[in-house]
């Protein structure tokens, strides 16, 4: 790391001569394969953007010109270079730098970047700051072409291109759902635009135009029809975009020079910049999706440890089973077909299931129409990513009542990638969805059983809420029941749902040694959600405890308490959630003790609850 | 009505010969023209689809065929046609017809329609059951230039194309936002492909090279290569789509045959119509958007009623009062300049205002990047279509504590528009946002200033919900006070917050005729929620009732319950919401009758609440 270990700010590679450029890139390889086969991260994207990041920060300077990384996991590079090698041992560790941009961390970070496709949004509405109240920098969003396939990014690149404000827009370009016309005739037009004097022909065009308007717009629209009829034209083009490339992304100084040349430019400039996903490394490269985001893995030859059954695989398990018989299942992932489970299904039902890209919103709305004609569709998608298909649940799917079934993936907290990640708002939004019914599942028996009963018993919209992981001590079926007596007890009435069962079950078992009796009721239907077994409980009890892994607002624990004020029923009462702040990163045990969420802080909480004198934790 | 009073079915319409089309169109616009006048409704986009959607009834049999609306309020002309002339005097009201299309109201109704650029998704999802589930049924999205200004739209273009499914999708096209090239290349493109005996040589031509795929698939690259570079390509084109068009859409018999070709086509197909706005009405032709949505006119000259002052132009007014003496302020709209009051902002600071199309997402995101860098953005949004944005509050917004304000129009009840608009959900979905602060003016004077506090005082993001129309009784300005007692009382508490305090403080006086004195509090201040001052009210009374037009979940309802049990004060209990159903259209008052929330209803569930025997309402 000869070179890497003189990199303290992006001064550093600014100084670098050319010619060094190309070892630095080999040692950032090195120090991210190395780096991260020890913490996990996302590695593939990462190696695609170390040349263009490189490039990137000798063009522009990061701490006042602002780089909005779009999604954001390929902003390790990036890190590296701004100050924060030191740091990367704690990479997505609890109080550790995180694996996405992050303005609190530095003044590098421009923006925070979790959910794809807003980097346009973003970058425009900067751009439109500085022309009203001044400053001296640029605007540059950087998004893959996954980002693309979602319809903000669409709005973004409308209005952006409509606009005309200075920014802008580096495409990187791995190679999955670009049009053919960007990657064909464009071409050409790129190496018409790249010639020397190009640009000086074009400014000194416009100046003398500017004083004859009328004249211009006549000229530029002969022009512009020539152009297209000659060169084509693409999509960014006729959205109002100064297009620029494709360019080998791997070609440092090539890069450097389509981005200098981009800077100077005053209007929404693409530069479209093609890069290969875990370049440099044998094994990333040839499974860049299994290196995506990974945990640990052997550094020389990216052996990974066994991976265990989680909620994921055991939903995708049950949904082939299920579909084997009902050819009415349909299934649909927004670009997480291996994240959900769904590889199976999608190889074995291909005309049954959809990927429709980083677009939610289509996903919801595509099956309510699946649905309408007789189709039910289960939708797999990720907790916190569902919230962009949040008016389509009610418009589309719940108004009409339609039989859509929603996996929600990734549900409470997902420990390293953050407080973008956390799926701890699901809860609150589907309970105001009209007629949804929610179900929460505490173990692989009981998530198998539910989507049996969601697509084959229910009717109108249903989702299933599971957690990333597996399960716990708890691996019963109680699928059927709204709600389970797991411990008997007549002290304090303890109720959770999900996974966090097994931390409430362990508090019960502490607090028995301090001689309090805890009767455990566990909820499989969160929404309708029926009280009445909780107030029974607790008219015996005189305590309630309520334990959930979700934001306050909107919580079950709301709903019990208001439940038993409306019923006259009076009890000592907590409601332990994660309040209506922000959750950092961490692993989940980590993040559950420092929330008070731990059975050792449940079991202390408990106890104060009921008055008893505790000692400190 | 000569014509019109004999078709009773669609049948009717295509056993009519094409030589009285022309006549039934006239006569379909002067019954809108008409009808409209008296019940108010969207008048010019359904003058603009009336040969349109004539043809689209000679075409396709709606009965078995799906024909997917996106917006849905140009419908008119397709409910007149399938049987709903003799109902269109209920047109918007009370159990009449709804102005969106709406599967229960027929069978003609394929889907609901009442937020934009949905339609491709839907018609997607419906093909794709048709192939795996059998069906003989054709699918039609037919959707605005408007709303394919929606990132949804695009997504399900996207997909749409890709996939290869028969469906048609209709662009009524009436002069907005679409692209050039469509315009003018595209128009040859037609003209080739409309040619006679094209669509026979393109068969035969698939048919010869079906049996030499690999000479087709070259023989189809050279061919698309030559194309697009003699005729260039559009868009759609790009995405996989079968470009059709465009057609002058008030040409009923050239229209009817460009869908009978796009009918034969097995593939995505689009069909390009011209329109214009409000055709054949001189008044909505000169000022389509004057008579975009209406209350009631004159016929003859579409004189309107004078306006009074609501609760959108006062923020208007405010907003360009602060914005004078605030060059941080930036406006912005999702297609609703006129109806969220910010015409005056536009026209008076054209470089701080944003139209940014029927894009929530965008407006927020953008938002959120002028907030970054220094600006106070206000993006004033309709209640039901900030449901497009929840993802983007969270992500964009609250995790970075962004100073972004929205103004959150039409909350509550809207009136005729119905179930689709109600602004019902934003309680809930708002209290879940980290760190967002939610006032709620029940005046005019209160809006003005809450408006001021939220730019100038708070920081983080700040929502300031206020419904459609006007004020009532109370007029005063208690802006600053999180809650405010507006009548002391010993015997229960009411409490409220907007203007549905009018009706708490009518059925506060209709309960004092009745002895019973209720104390009257209003929150001005609804998240974070300070439960103490309702706390210590109820602990006095010893009964609470809550009114709100919101649904139940989440509600501040539940949150004042859920305070009274977590601080042990017992109370007798009534929450009043929409609860967690779907609300119908018609008057506020009606709706509020209905839902038990007038001031007599309140009254009546006070008394009730107290243990007193009263009569059956």
């Amino acid at each position: 790391m000869e070179i890497l270990n003189t990199i303290h700010s992006p001064a550093d590679v600014r100084a670098l001569p050319e010619d060094r450029l190309d070892a630095l890139c080999a040692e950032i390889r090195e120090f991210l394969v190395q780096s991260l086969s020890v913490t996990g991260g996302h590695l593939s994207s990462n190696l695609g953007v170390v040349e263009l990041t490189v490039a990137l920060h000798r063009v522009f300077d990061t701490e006042t010109d602002r780089l909005v990384f779009d999604v954001g996991h390929q902003c390790y590079v990036h890190k590296l270079l701004t100050g924060r090698r030191e740091a990367f041992d704690t990479l997505r560790r609890l109080d550790g730098i995180s694996g996405f941009p992050k303005p609190v961390e530095s003044v590098h970070d421009a923006f925070i970047a979790g959910h794809a496709s807003n980097s346009i949004s973003v970058a425009l509405g900067m751009a439109r700051a500085r022309r009203e109240l001044g400053g001296d920098y640029r605007v540059v969003a950087l998004l893959g072409d996954g980002a693309l396939t979602g319809g903000l990014a669409y709005e973004g690149l409308a209005d952006a291109g409509e606009s005309g404000e200075n920014l802008i827009v580096v495409l990187n370009d791995n190679g999955m759902s670009i049009g053919p016309n960007v990657g064909g005739i464009a071409r050409l037009l790129s190496h018409a635009r790249m010639r020397p004097g190009y640009l000086r022909f074009k400014r000194a065009y416009r100046r003398f135009f500017r004083r004859w308007p009328t004249l211009y717009a006549f000229n530029h629209r002969i022009k512009e029809r020539l152009k297209g009829s000659l060169l084509g034209s693409n999509m960014f083009e006729e959205m109002g975009f100064y297009y620029l490339g494709p360019v080998d992304g791997h070609d440092c100084a090539e890069v450097e020079r389509i981005l200098r040349f981009a800077r100077e430019l005053d209007v929404p400039v693409l530069v479209h910049v093609l890069t290969e996903k875990g370049h440099g490394c044998s094994f990333a490269q040839a499974q860049p999706n299994v290196y995506h985001g990974v945990g640990s893995y052997e550094p020389e030859t990216g052996a990974l440890p066994e991976k265990a059954p989680d909620f994921s695989s055991v939903f995708g398990d049950a949904l082939v089973e299920l579909a084997q018989t009902d050819k009415r299942i349909f299934a649909i992932t927004a670009a997480m077909e291996s994240g959900t489970g769904l590889s199976g299904f999608a190889e074995q039902f291909p005309d049954r299931f959809f990927d429709v890209g980083i677009a939610e919103g289509h996903a919801a709305a595509m099956a309510a129409g699946l649905a309408k004609q007789g189709a039910v569709p289960v939708f797999a998608v990720y907790s916190c990513f569902l919230q962009r298909a949040y008016d389509m649940l009610i418009h589309d799917c719940a108004l009409q009542k339609l039989h859509v079934v929603f996996c929600v993936d990734r549900a409470g907290l997902v420990g390293r990638d953050g407080e973008t990640h956390h799926g701890v708002f699901d809860v609150s939004y589907l309970s105001s969805v009209p007629g949804l019914t929610l179900l929460s599942p505490a173990s692989f028996a009981e998530l198998r059983e539910m989507l049996r009963i969601a697509v084959t018993e229910l009717s109108g919209p249903v989702a299933i809420r599971y957690p990333r992981g597996g399960e716990g001590e708890y691996t019963e079926d109680r699928a059927r029941k709204a709600c389970s007596v797991l411990r008997e007890g007549t002290d304090i009435t303890l109720v959770s749902y999900g996974t966090m069962i097994n931390e409430v079950l362990s508090a019960a078992e502490q607090l028995s040694w301090a001689g309090i009796s805890a009767e455990v009721l566990k909820l499989g239907l969160i929404r309708p959600l029926d009280a009445e077994p909780v107030l029974d409980s607790v008219r015996k009890s005189g305590a309630l405890l309520v334990a959930e892994e979700v934001c306050a607002a909107g919580s079950v624990g709301e709903a019990l308490a208001a439940a038993l004020a409306k019923n006259g029923v009076t009890a000592k009462l907590r409601l332990l959630s994660l309040g209506n702040g922000i959750v950092p990163q961490g692993s989940v045990a980590e993040l559950r003790a420092r929330c008070g969420m731990d059975s050792v802080s449940i079991a202390h909480t408990a106890r104060e609850l009921l008055g008893e004198t505790v000692c400190q934790k």
